[in-house]
């Protein structure tokens, strides 16, 4: 089928990007403000200029690009995702939904295509939440959900802030919240994103538009005990806090198998210290991270996990849960899911409509502008780790559709 | 009571060793051949210099200082412990010893006493393993049991191998043999330690001395699943390498319960990868060390803990248990038990003799030269953390047992 889209092109760029790894050979792993990031800001800039775009970064270090529109007065249609990643991840999380972005802008200059109204193309920090913890913070910040003092409070593993972590980025964390939109600003926020799941694959199908987002909440739990040597303890006198921790953990997969409804729960991160082969650990740091359609389940299986650790302290181990992040599911804009679906239909493309089990930034810039979602394939549905895969044709036919929808949103007058 | 040695010297010695730690204020980490270590080493050759010895650093990095003997053809008795530490522990574990050879070779030179016998006071490198696993490494290469090339296959969790550190150091792995001591070579090794348990001060004594130390196993156990996104894998259609171990790890502390005979299991270090919250983990890994005064106690515990771990593999989880260390339980040297027990009978103090539930240099000597090991009292029982402490006026006691036992062992006519 003819393309809008080049996929070889999509290729250059994801693999362009792609050079600004901290684990080069073992997967993709980008931290926000990481001198990887500013390298990878630095390539994505240059390669917004060569599609003609005017480029800033805004206070916080999402890269924008801006295609004028012939009436600069209108809000602009905004498209685009992140490109941080979590550790050892792969190329296409986010970092797909940045490139689709730009390949659009590179297709609309090479056609001449003047919007009437701005679109701007962006490329969005910390949304895995990988180095801060919480996550979805671009998108957070950006529509005014971020209390600024947490910039001082939110740190990464080795303490620093996310206000140090952006001073050394080169940025000033008392200018943040220039980052904020004002209401009103955004016309519509359009994300193309790999669906990280094998719904697509399974059915043979190019492209999902997405309806809603699972809701999603995330715990962090700390055990504290009294380390002490491995070998002049004997077993009935330990404080042993992993020994608390894993009698709650081994609990935690049958909290969500009961509950059913498509929950998911995942103990993604998990930290034993002081760490020595020898020594009782006295402190085990882990998040608990929970998922589902409904709000109420998600709501009841945080409860039921909150239940089942704070039953596991006691025996001279203290206990702390801690909700690190709560979001309610999201239904996105039917008018943009009936025009993405439009477009995929007109380009004989097979859809069909889901709900991502995965939070994106469309989630947050749902409450604040219409949005609208579509995902690409994932090969055998595997995504956070270096067999992410997805075909260059296969993304090609989802930034088509995105391609087609960002000319009805901004007036482009296609010709051929 | 009299001490020969110096309460307010060994407090000065053991405050300026802990000066070189990476953790300041979080207790003492000292990890082999860490600038801190490089530190260390430079100043224990100092005092050891300023005692009145000959100072030389072997090929693998342990300090040594001889005092020379008027028979230098005598094998000299041999006095020390380590100078690394677990992470985050405290400044007494092995230190304490280090510093009691330093103590002793002090009140010689004061007192003008030359042996007839050398006497060599040493501070030995890696005995917790922290760095590169295992463990005991110092006595290990010294009496001959390490092969060589296990320096290029150990590495730190960087990646760095054994002899990689020694170079960055400033020493020639392909030199490392030069540290093994020929049979026959050492006439004796006496250590001083803490106890790193609760007996002693719960019993009112002040030093016990040492007849056998516990057996000691550690499984290095590796759990490999299949990483992916925490939101778009269903439950039941994981591979979550963190499941398996907790499914294993849950069942480790009542295995010890189980078999009794004071056996004791600890899992200390755990590792999970790739460690983002909302992704999958692919990859465990955890050590078990594993304790027992009787050798078929320690054969049996960690059969058990094997199986139970492979039981827990299956469902896509592969499995890998990997035997890192197995020491018999060492009787020491009942001739120098002897010797130990007079002197503390006659300087007045309250003496036990036990079992050491700890593994320690001495536990690798005793088949190489007559061993032994006296542990003075630790406040609490608390050891490999922060609050690790033994009054200076206790471990003064213990000094001054083990003082008048070279005095003996190194033929030192002592007129007072």
């Amino acid at each position: 089928m003819t393309h809008y889209s080049d996929p070889q092109r999509l290729q250059t760029l994801i693999d362009g990007l792609d050079q600004f790894n901290a684990t080069p050979g073992k997967g993709t792993t980008r931290l926000t403000y990481s001198p990887e990031f500013r390298q990878a800001a630095d390539y994505l800039r240059d390669r917004m200029e060569e599609a003609g775009l005017t480029v800033r970064e805004d206070a916080v270090g999402n890269i924008i690009g801006r295609l004028e529109g012939s009436n600069p007065e209108l809000a602009p249609v905004m498209v685009g995702s992140h490109f941080d990643s979590v550790p050892n991840g792969g190329k296409f999380d986010g970092q797909a939904g940045v490139i689709a972005g730009i390949e659009i802008a590179f297709q609309l200059k090479s056609r001449g295509l003047t919007p009437v109204r701005p679109v701007e193309f962006i490329a969005m920090i910390e949304e895995e939440g990988t180095r801060f913890g919480g996550g979805l913070l671009a998108s957070r910040i950006m529509t005014g959900k971020v209390d600024m003092q947490q910039l001082i409070t939110f740190t990464d593993d080795d303490g620093i802030s996310v206000a140090e972590a952006m001073q050394a980025y080169g940025l000033d964390p008392a200018s943040a919240h220039q980052a904020i939109r004002q209401p009103h600003s955004i016309h519509a926020f359009l994300e193309l994103h790999i669906e990280q799941g094998p719904v697509l694959e399974s059915h043979g199908e190019d492209v999902a538009v997405v309806d809603a987002i699972v809701g999603l909440g995330q715990l962090k739990v700390t055990f504290r005990g009294q380390a002490g040597h491995a070998g002049t303890t004997p077993m009935n006198a330990r404080r042993d806090a992993l020994t608390g921790a894993v009698s709650a953990l081994a609990q935690l997969p049958d909290l969500a198998l009961a509950i059913g409804q498509n929950a998911v729960l995942t103990v993604g991160k998990l930290d034993v210290y002081p760490g020595g082969a020898n020594v009782i650990p006295d402190l085990v740091v882990f998040t608990a991270d929970i998922r589902a359609p409904k709000e109420e389940v998600v709501r009841t299986l945080m409860d039921q996990t909150r239940a089942v650790i704070e039953r596991a302290g006691g025996n001279g181990l203290s206990v702390e849960v801690e909700e690190q992040l709560f979001v309610a599911p999201v239904p996105l804009s039917s008018e943009l899911h009936k025009c993405l679906s439009h477009h995929a239909d007109a380009l004989g493309l097979k859809s069909r409509t889901m709900v991502s089990g995965a939070g994106h930034d469309a989630m947050i810039m749902a409450d604040f502008a219409p949005t609208g979602l579509i995902f690409v394939p994932s090969r055998n549905g595997i995504s956070h780790a270096p067999e992410e895969w997805t075909d260059y044709d296969q993304l090609a036919k989802g930034v088509d559709v995105l391609f087609l929808t960002i000319c009805d949103l901004a007036e482009v007058k296609l010709t051929d």
